[in-house]
């Protein structure tokens, strides 16, 4: 994408009632972007939107952050959203090695669809679920963390079961094909298309319990 | 193998000092076979017996009973233990569907070494991970389960990970290149043959804590 396209995605991004500009400023009160204090859930890497969308219509008192790294990819979101009122849904455009600039003990629990699998083992700790990772969300999470995972890499899925293990998280809910064993699932764009072409699912929801 | 032999295999593992021929008159008592109240751990399916021989050898002051369902296999077990003393060792030629008529609240942990993948799916049952067979194990753990798997079929693994998952164990240790990640491998001769040929092979350990 050209430089003059991403500033106009920026300003398209930017005018949009979902979109929080100044989310650093909000560190430590997260909160106070919605009139309640409602858990919060977050997903990194939300590309073109339709799970966070949707899940946030399902579940009006849980309110939800997405996170994208990419301008180029909200602004297909805004224009999805430009003809909805979802009061529980924000959305900010930020790199994941940011957000602890962001969140600070008060999230419930975090979304991870479909994450770049980065194959390369020298760039293993680049992966969502890196020990690296894994020790940087524990900032975020308030009394307890909740991670869901769904990707169809399946090394990817490997690494990130043995990373939550190794990490002391409990796995909950583990399934390696997700749309036989599951019902009511809400899907990305991504998985919609992948699942149609015949490619296989796995899910796995983890769980850790802090004594902050 | 013919009748005849079967019957002579009988023969020979039945003089030998390791086997435990009335088992199921321990039943409720199994420590009465050891000379002390150390942990007991089981091996189901111990084949050619290296697994538990040597991990015995290693463990001394833990008891361990290595259960096979053919004769035939025991014959090559009880060759290779007529020259040594191991007072932490008995073995058991018997079918795991009766195990239950033996363990009862009395062991500590179970082994399943390179356990039948039974791939067909109607056979699932008889996958000693099923639910079926998790729900028997319930039965003869003491205060504490401990289940420890090596298998080379990954869809075993896969599935076994979703049975444990679904059935409350806690995964302690993941490992999906186990010959990699891990040092000081008890190997049994299987696993020392096809890791040899470049078979990967999955360990996962899980735990579960009972009030009975």
């Amino acid at each position: 994408m050209r430089l003059k396209n991403i500033k106009n995605a920026i300003n398209i991004i930017n005018e949009s009632p979902y979109v929080v500009e100044d989310i650093k400023s909000y560190k430590g009160r997260v909160s106070d972007l919605f009139e309640n204090d409602n858990d919060i859930m977050i997903e990194i890497g939300m590309g073109k939107g339709n799970f966070i969308i949707n899940t946030a219509i399902n579940n009006p008192h849980i309110n939800y952050i997405g996170i994208e790294k990419y301008p180029s990819v909200l602004v297909s979101v805004i224009k999805k959203l430009s003809t909805q009122t979802i009061p529980n849904l924000k959305i900010v455009c930020m790199d994941a090695k940011e957000i602890d600039e962001v969140f600070e003990n008060d999230i419930k629990g975090l979304f991870l669809n479909f994450s770049d699998p980065w194959p390369k083992t020298r760039h293993a700790k680049r992966r969502l679920t890196s020990l690296v990772f894994l020790k940087y969300y524990d900032k975020l999470f308030k009394d307890e963390a909740h991670i869901y995972q769904k990707t169809d890499n399946i090394d990817l899925f490997h690494y990130s079961l043995e990373s939550f293990v190794k990490y002391g998280y409990n796995l909950v809910d583990l399934s390696f094909n997700y749309h036989k064993s599951h019902t009511n699932i809400v899907k990305t764009e991504y998985e919609e298309k992948f699942s149609n072409l015949g490619f296989n699912i796995n899910y796995v929801e983890v769980k850790k319990i802090y004594n902050k």
